[in-house]
């Protein structure tokens, strides 16, 4: 019994010397390198190799190494791999960094301020008080529930959206499709953190856009595929949307001459929302792996049929 | 007895309906309008007017409507009159933003991205946990504290530097001008705080970016002359600082043709860091009147020998 990882090499070799610590007796190898391919019950990747099945036969368990699972073929896995996403805290912290970052400048009109600056403008804006800036979280999982809890800390209106229904305490919750837009047209500052799944696929898009009040910022940390790239250039153009503030594209990086380089209020960052840490993020798949071996529920286990 | 009111006139009519509710028996008027001179017992102000001494013989305070009296001229002051700064919580909170938003930025390597984005740059950097970033805030007065609070829950190792002694739980103090290499040598962002001084003015200068550690940051949420606006420049080009985030210049604005203007590593915002709240700035000057009246010492009694 053995476990493969296939991802950034440096990484790796950290994880090989937790895992030589915590689980001695499971060999880990790096890619290319696998051992005997038959003995290989778990795979810790961020893309699997295509012939999964031929080449591991007895793989039980395929570990992302990033939040999403997005990145896998769901469908053609062997139906007996279960699949199971990273949930780690300092992925989690991360997001929580780059979310408060991301509705604190927007909150606080840094995207003005910087364009005013390239002007030699020098001018205050209207402050408004984080109570009365209303931000809308979609997505309440580990990340979206973790983000809440700060950006509360400095008092701004939170609510969020989900799937299925939640319910947290002073938190605005809606659920559905069917309470979408009630969530959306109270917000100022919508923040994506979905899952990619073919329910959320190009949901960030005119009706969504049209569904906020005029003037709205968005967020997305989710994923490039979220967003209708089209139709977030026509919201800014036509003022409906003020700002957008994008973690993740659809290819990434987006093409040379794409008007998201260069759009004034669009702020680009390199898919450097979260990052999974070398140290927290190994010590979660061997808790993980000690579960499984004990026959207990893992942590971010992943509901196939459903994509997240 | 009256109060007059000297700064913002919006924000005036408003403090007029907070004062009649509150303070009744106390004629409030707006500048120009003074009633009779000889009544006038309180001033609000961020500019008082020059002939202060003979236009208005019994006032005895004067409140600044900011969080700094440096604009004031504390010497040319009747000894009479006390003078008093503004402690309120809107300030604070926005201070908490702003500087929260300004660390979390450069933790993050936001100015970099932003750069990188005009050229059209798709590049992560290594990230580093917030555990293992240091802060260090100089001035730990109310708004210093209340950062500091707000940062600790991000995880930062945050270090505080002021002229006298304090003790803060879990934070590292620094204090008085001997202590000042050795709390700047551990430091990657330093925030300034710091009343504008005497002691303190041009204390942003070459000896003290020399003292911090190559590559660290700045963030200058006090006064333009807390800064040598050359020293920064030249540390900007040795790369002995990064990065800098500055709100306050001197004068503000900065000259048409001033480097700060266009430097690809300096964020400039138009002195928006924090503003006193309508409701509650007015509030606080009203419960420093009833202190006054009751002679009980006021909330932000400014000691003039020390300017602060």
């Amino acid at each position: 019994m053995s476990i493969v990882y296939k991802s950034e090499p440096l990484r790796g070799e950290a994880w090989r010397r937790l895992f030589a610590e915590a689980l001695p007796d499971l060999p880990f190898h790096i890619w290319p390198e696998t051992g005997d391919p038959a003995s290989v019950r778990y795979l810790a990747a961020w893309q699997p190799p295509e012939d999964l099945a031929a080449r591991f036969p007895a793989l039980r368990v395929l570990f992302s190494v990033g939040a999403g699972v997005d990145q896998f073929d769901l469908r053609a896995l062997p139906p007996a791999v279960q699949v199971v996403r990273m949930l780690e805290p300092g992925l989690t912290a991360g997001m929580v960094e780059y979310v408060t970052l991301s509705v604190l400048a927007l909150h606080r009109d840094l995207p003005l301020f910087l364009d005013q600056q390239r002007r030699r403008v020098w001018a205050a804006t209207r402050s408004v008080r984080a109570e009365r800036r209303r931000v809308g979280i979609l997505g309440l999982g580990v990340l979206g529930l973790a983000t809440i809890e700060a950006l509360r800390g400095f008092g701004f209106a939170v609510s969020g959206w989900s799937r299925g229904r939640r319910d947290l305490d002073g938190v605005a919750c809606f659920a559905g499709m069917e309470e979408l837009p009630a969530f959306l047209a109270e917000l100022d500052i919508l923040v994506c953190l979905l899952p990619l799944t073919a329910e959320t696929r190009g949901m960030l898009n005119a009706a969504l856009f049209a569904a906020l009040p005029r003037g709205a910022s968005l967020v997305n940390a989710g994923r490039g595929g979220h967003l209708v790239e089209a139709d977030l250039l026509a919201a800014l153009d036509s003022g409906q949307i003020a700002a957008a503030i994008l973690d993740v594209t659809e290819p990434e990086p987006p093409p040379e001459d794409h008007p998201f380089w260069s759009h004034p209020r669009i702020w680009l960052t390199p898919h450097v929302a979260s990052m999974t840490h070398a140290e927290t993020g190994g010590e979660a798949i061997i808790d993980n792996i000690r579960r499984h071996r004990r026959g207990e529920p893992m942590l971010g286990l992943v509901d196939r049929s459903r994509g997240y």
